[in-house]
């Protein structure tokens, strides 16, 4: 297969945690005869830095002839703290997400057995947790019209839904639950918001195709709480634009660092592939980022195009890493030093050569 | 002192919960000679089921001149589920803070020594986590413009805040770190919302007055996660009204259940007091309810007017009860059938009798 993938590296981590996913996918068109082609775009706090746009025009048309996105992170502290900022790294991400269609994000969050003593939470609550959000991504509050009154005192930002934005990701979303355990867990604020209101009457109306499938529905408050007390009760989850950030990044407490989390956001026509963790700017060009959300983030775009052994294979490295306990600072206990490209290498390494790979 | 109670118990579990705090206020009145007067008005799924009202006319003059309001809960399964519902119990709740302009939530989430095994987090993590959370109530998107288009395929929530609203609960949560730790942090979303940089601008500007605070940002997304892997970094949190519900519910998990977290919330001229769990119908009548957070409810209520030796008393009792396991089967593990009521007679008799009091 031959694809053209746009890599998007971004701020911070971005840079680091990418140049690990490709080398991973490198190593995967090798052994699988693909014919990957890999082209860079600017995007964020570095796109702003030599373009004053954070999402120049010809990322955006990079991105739309390419077959599929590899996204870094974004996001820098010297904008983050400043309210009066003109430029955001983030409309960067936002905007392109809108300028792609990619409506429905994706973000597994798998308890790994080697890793249950990492987590924050004790271990017989969160073995065998296997939940997978879904997360609307272009609409809700993110984009609906956003204003400040002239005399500054007054600011707002609409959430709005429409119909079809909630459909088609319930769609999804149903049919990914009908592949797993049968359970689709609606969360919202219905009992506030009328915007919710109507993502629940929309999703009880698609629920009658999908006899097979158990809905049940959630408030966003609740869910915060269950999704630490009992984790093992979701399947599938289907929430909106922001409550879908808030309960994806909590979500990661279970499986012990956030730098093990990948995401897919797919569109009608593109699709991108991104670690949820962002930029940590802080951690930047020290070697100690965890590649592993953007190395699964890899596997997911392999899964995309029914590259299904090669992912697989994606997968087995990562968990032969995670066994060996070859990983960066934020899980490691066993050895110190290994760096973010020493878990890549050992990667790349294990997918040249599945048999033999050990600790080197 | 002589104070005019309006005790409002709701719905499911409410009316069991409330009884107990009044039972213990009573006790106090009786210690410490107050005269404590109690008269109860309808509100949500119980003032529905009534007067086709979720908070009639004569609800809120009943609060309006009383001195304090005791709340219970709300909310019914049967208008949860239903996106239809004409009238809903939750309407009672926010119309009610509103028409009393309970601006300032209050919520407390200190991590009891009897309770560390309790939760779902690990001990050494939760050990002496003792937040505060100032959450926002009557602004943001819970009170701006509903809208739901003809054909009912569109709906929309406005979020909206003013300066004076962000500033008069911040001076609070300022003022309140000045007694503590002397730290406060802002959760919001200011990298995508104009609403929150509305609050990070006026909350940076204020605090130039509190030169002795220090004050961090941190987005809501990261904040659902600080909050479980490590709480102890919280001081005082100040954050927007639905910011605030999602977290502070979130936070129960460090307690260990959320039937132990109590709330108040103060406007200009009037103040209520509500334990943060909800109606729970599944749990109504079956005196499995967790009284303390109504309870701790009414102990805010006594600081509140300054009978800071009354609120002790009450607080320690409670410990009392803790230590000894006179809890609801959510905490208890050491006796069964330790009822609803059980506990309020427990702490009804240590406060007649505190030196006396034992398991009986
Ligand atoms: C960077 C930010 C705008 C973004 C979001 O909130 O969507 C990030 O937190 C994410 O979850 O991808
Ligand atoms: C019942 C509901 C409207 C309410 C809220 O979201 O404010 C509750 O969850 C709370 O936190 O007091």
């Amino acid at each position: 297969m031959k694809l053209n993938i746009a890599v998007l590296p971004g701020d911070g981590i971005g840079p680091e945690v990418t140049a690990e996913a490709v080398k991973v996918l490198k190593a995967i068109g090798l052994a699988f005869e693909h014919t990957f082609n890999f082209q860079y775009g600017l995007v964020g706090a570095a796109a702003i830095d030599k373009t004053n746009n954070p999402l120049p025009e010809e990322t955006i048309e990079l991105c739309e002839n390419a077959d599929a996105v590899l996204f870094g992170a974004i996001g820098d502290t010297a904008y983050d703290i400043d309210p009066d900022a003109k430029t955001r790294p983030e409309q960067g991400l936002l905007r392109l997400r809108k300028a792609l269609g990619l409506h429905t994000n994706v973000r597994p969050v798998i308890a790994y057995d080697d890793l249950l003593n990492k987590s924050s939470l004790k271990v017989k609550q969160i073995k065998d947790t296997n939940i997978l959000i879904y997360r609307e991504l272009t609409g809700g509050i993110y984009f609906g019209e956003k204003k400040l009154s002239e005399d500054g005192n007054t600011a707002s930002d609409i959430c709005e839904y429409h119909r079809f934005e909630i459909e088609r990701i319930a769609h999804a979303a149903f049919k990914a639950a009908q592949s797993r355990k049968h359970k689709l867990t609606l969360v919202d604020k219905a009992n506030v918001l009328e915007s919710s209101r109507l993502w629940r009457r929309t999703v009880l109306q698609l629920a009658k195709e999908y006899p097979d499938v158990t809905l049940d529905f959630m408030f966003v408050d609740n869910a915060a709480v269950e999704l630490i007390k009992k984790p093992k009760q979701f399947d599938v989850i289907l929430t909106e634009n922001m409550f879908g950030d808030i309960l994806s990044e909590e979500a990661s407490v279970i499986v012990g660092s956030i730098g093990l989390l990948a995401s897919a956001s797919r569109g009608d026509k593109h699709a991108m592939f991104e670690p949820i963790h962002g930029a940590y700017s802080k951690a930047k060009n020290k070697g100690i980022a965890n590649p592993i959300a953007s190395i699964l983030s890899a596997a997911m775009l392999l899964d995309y195009f029914n590259l299904a052994d090669e992912a697989a294979l994606v997968r087995e490295a990562v968990d032969k890493s995670l066994k060996l306990h070859i990983t960066t600072p934020d899980l490691n206990t066993k050895y110190d030093n290994i760096s973010t490209s020493k878990v890549g290498d050992f990667i790349e390494d294990f997918i040249n050569n599945p048999e033999e790979t050990n600790l080197n």
